[in-house]
């Protein structure tokens, strides 16, 4: 989906609305001036932070906080925040994930990487203060007046990006990469789950967070995030399998030749597909309970599994 | 001060005592065992961690927290976990800093860097995960049982630590060392209070949050703090500027063939060390509102600005 395509869905509605929310907030959070409690910011790093994560993004793990709230009435300024603090990580992820000791990628949705816009040490210090944002984003009371909610958004953020969970993730796979033993199915499943899985399914749970959920919504939300995050990794290897360069604006069919640590190395490409389909049923079905309310939601994991991009 | 010689001061004892406390502390966090919320733990990312965080550093930071609860009535575990959160950006702060396309610093307190002692990609992995792991550890309720409590603490540090304080100090301090242009006194002070002092004046102000310290309480121990991040920076310069890389355990004199934004650079060394003086006598001065009680922490400013490693 390109953001000039006329949008065909609600999903594809509200997921362009909430993105263009999202930027508004990142490009406040993003000035020049500092906040209470800091000092000054040098200019060239908050212009390497805005090019990390103003970049045009579809903003889904944004919009899976935005409607996974909204699902439980509640809406507004302090969800959006929260949501922009789970995509002020990936974003930092990304930067961090490109630099030439990890994938060494030069381009990210058709753009220079932050290492190559800048220099590294500026990359690395800009995915260092992104990360830091987003827990000071968390941990601001204008993201929720009730500080118990905004220590368990800190907590959850936290222990879904750490070495428990994405950073751990990334950790694994340039281990698995750099293994000539082949991967179980098993190792890659949990490989997958911290490191893309883990913060999409903490995006649905940020959610329920900030809205208050009760126990059982929130069972039922984090395992619709689970799968759909599970879903999301295999559509990407997938795409990666399948896409050209000029379509995903980077660097693809580089899984293939090295021992990747993808499920289609596993188990081939057309299991890979029937498992994809099968997790994006399987979210949706987590979502029945909710009825009609959770139309959209079940939309983004169609979307997800079917995505091109 | 070695870790093997007798303790010869209130201070000294003190100091040690806090450093085997957080050690105690930084090693049951570092453990392999994911914790909840958590899928796995990688053994490569943990040691790495581990080699950043268990190698024997003084402590100054915990102990700043540690005795500034103490001085307020507050003891115990919670305000340690708190202590370590400081520690453990600080350790994140090293690793990041050591690696080639920052200051490529292949020795630390004697011992390889992380980068060096494993690889690069872990040790921007391990950076990471020491950050994620700081803000995991203050918004965790075993840290305190007031949420408003740890979402202070959050805040704070990661206003301290973030892109207006410590990341954009080192984003400065690049800055300054590519240009050509003689540093001011006013920005090498901006600098040096971003790049160290932030995170050290935090160190103090935790205390104070932790132990619920009076407005007016507070406002002493913070500039305390701030008085001593200062004394201590310039101290490091001087340190750099006279003494033996054998003494320091890393590379020395690396300053002075550069334009690097030290003190000395700007106004010379006697009136850098007469700045120091200046710094730590007022540091103590800004506790003596407290009595008696404070001394452990004047001695420490005293001992910041005489330090010989």
């Amino acid at each position: 989906m390109s953001d000039t395509s006329a949008p065909q869905t609600t999903f594809e509605t509200r997921l362009q609305a909430v993105a263009r929310d999202v930027a508004a907030i990142l490009d406040e959070l993003l000035h020049d001036n500092a906040s209470p409690g800091e000092i000054a910011r040098p200019a060239r790093l908050v212009a390497a932070m805005r090019h990390g994560a103003l970049n045009g993004g579809k903003r889904l793990r944004p919009f899976l906080t935005v409607e996974a709230a909204r699902l439980l009435g509640v809406e507004g300024r302090g969800v959006l925040r929260a949501a922009c603090a789970v995509e002020l990580v990936h974003c930092y992820s990304l930067v961090h994930d490109d630099l030439p000791a990890m994938d060494d990628d030069d381009l990210r949705r058709g753009q220079p990487t932050v290492h190559r816009a800048y220099d590294e040490a500026t990359a690395i210090l800009a995915g260092d203060s992104l990360l830091t944002l987003a827990f000071d984003v968390m941990a601001d009371e204008a993201t929720h007046p009730d500080a118990q909610v905004r220590a368990a958004l800190v907590l959850g953020l936290a222990r879904a990006s750490g070495l428990g969970g994405m950073a751990g993730g990334q950790m694994f796979d340039l281990a698995a990469e750099a293994s000539t033993v082949p991967h179980t199915v098993e190792e890659i499943i949990r490989l997958q789950a911290m490191k893309t899985g883990a913060l999409l399914r903490f995006a649905v749970e940020a959610g329920a967070i900030v809205a208050g959920a009760t126990r059982e919504q929130t069972a039922q939300l984090v395992a619709y995030g689970e799968a759909l995050g599970a879903a999301f990794q295999v559509a990407d290897d997938i795409l990666d399998a399948e896409s050209s360069e000029e379509e995903l604006g980077k660097k693809v069919g580089k899984d293939a030749g090295r021992n990747k640590a993808t499920l289609i190395n596993a188990i081939g490409l057309e299991a890979a597909k029937a498992r994809r389909d099968a997790l994006a049923a399987q979210a949706q079905e987590a979502l029945s309970g909710f009825g009609a309310g959770a139309q959209v939601l079940q939309e983004a994991a169609r979307f997800t599994a079917a995505r091109r991009s």
